[in-house]
């Protein structure tokens, strides 16, 4: 399907014999998918640092008890709308609940919304982990 | 609801100052909570290197007109069946699928599952998301 | 000699707990001293994100047989004079150097400068650290 | 000098276009370099998580003029003697010290080091940059 291109790459003996062995750990059984994961891992930092749009997941654990909560992370999440693609509930105990937020947009954008959320009393923790819409990597 | 104390901090008065202000921009309406995320964040930390049961996410980009992908991306989750809390799947374009897959357990465990559907032909990105049960912070 | 103010913050019982529980795993032995820290990573992670003078540390791994490398890596330095606080070399064995470079100013300089040194041919690995010139901390 | 092999990855070329793109703007003139470079920071990670003999910078800021703090650092650095291999002193002004250590060993040790200096009240902040002994990279 995709237009592959083939090219060489020279590297000391020894350190490429280091490279396969720390493959084979991680479970990858073809070393050209090692490299590949390597320049599409670098190329997702350079999307979110030119602020290209990306995609990312939002995180979120709160105690659903605290008053209002739930009321303000619905509002700021209407506010980002055009962003959130979609929301995962989960109730992790009677207390906790994890939410996660698919987002997709300008990096400024989603970091923006974490902040936000992250913000809200009764929030406890929020990680927005920083991916990517696939088309360029 | 929750069993509240309170203790003092001593601080130079300019480094409050500043903190304060780094608040104000992050949205916070609250000074209290803003070192209570700090305190949180320093916890979860924690939890993730001693072992103890957490909960995360994963997040992997993927093309599903890739043959056997889904399969293979099917089972891996079937073996790790118990750690997994719920999947997300979204449909980002023609090619390109984001899925989410929220975890709970060691963190050991939330790693290796990871580091498993990375190594997928296929899977183009893989992000872990280091999050928590809520229980301990 | 700082200007010192106290102020209070209200937190769960258990959290408190559990925070004193990891400063003595830290051995911090005051938990003020805990919360001024983590205030103050806070800190330092927005002075670089704002892009006012940081300081930071530069350390690279290179082998000192590889032809012109050595003079590279001082041409860059020189062109970078003004960022530039000290520099030291340290002979790690016949082959490697750890050379580590203090240096002061705005955080895209530092990050360029760790960015040219690590495109260098024989220069193995590079890291920039984030630290603060401790006027806003 | 080096033992050099040469192997072929095969790749989209859409994204290898991308990948020499960004190769560019970090100044990099060789793809191998390149790649070379993502490979040896992948071996550093597993290093620094294996717990074999690493290197690396701990650099802390701190004001010297706080009383007895001087005197508990050299303490704290003559009892890792054997992990420490030179230390860079910088008067950065009149208050702000930047002290730069250079050190060698176990990972576990490397990171207890960088502990206890930070837990020490006057010091500021405490960076610890995971580099190599370069022999394995």
């Amino acid at each position: 399907m995709a237009n592959l291109v083939r090219f060489g790459v020279s590297l000391e003996k020894e350190l490429l014999h280091r490279f396969d062995a720390c493959l084979r750990q991680k479970n990858y059984n073809c070393r050209s998918e090692g490299i590949r994961d390597l320049i599409r891992e670098s190329l997702v930092k350079q999307e979110w640092l030119e602020g290209n749009e990306v995609a990312g997941t939002i995180t979120i654990i709160y105690d659903h008890h605290r008053r209002e909560l739930v009321n303000k992370l619905t509002d700021i999440q209407h506010d980002f709308g055009s962003s959130i693609i979609s929301t995962q509930h989960i109730h992790l105990d009677h207390h906790n609940c994890l939410e996660i937020i698919a987002v997709k947009g300008r990096p400024q954008v989603a970091q923006k919304l974490a902040d936000m959320l992250k913000a809200v009393k009764g929030v406890k923790h929020t990680t927005l982990s920083m991916s990517s819409t696939g088309k360029c990597i």
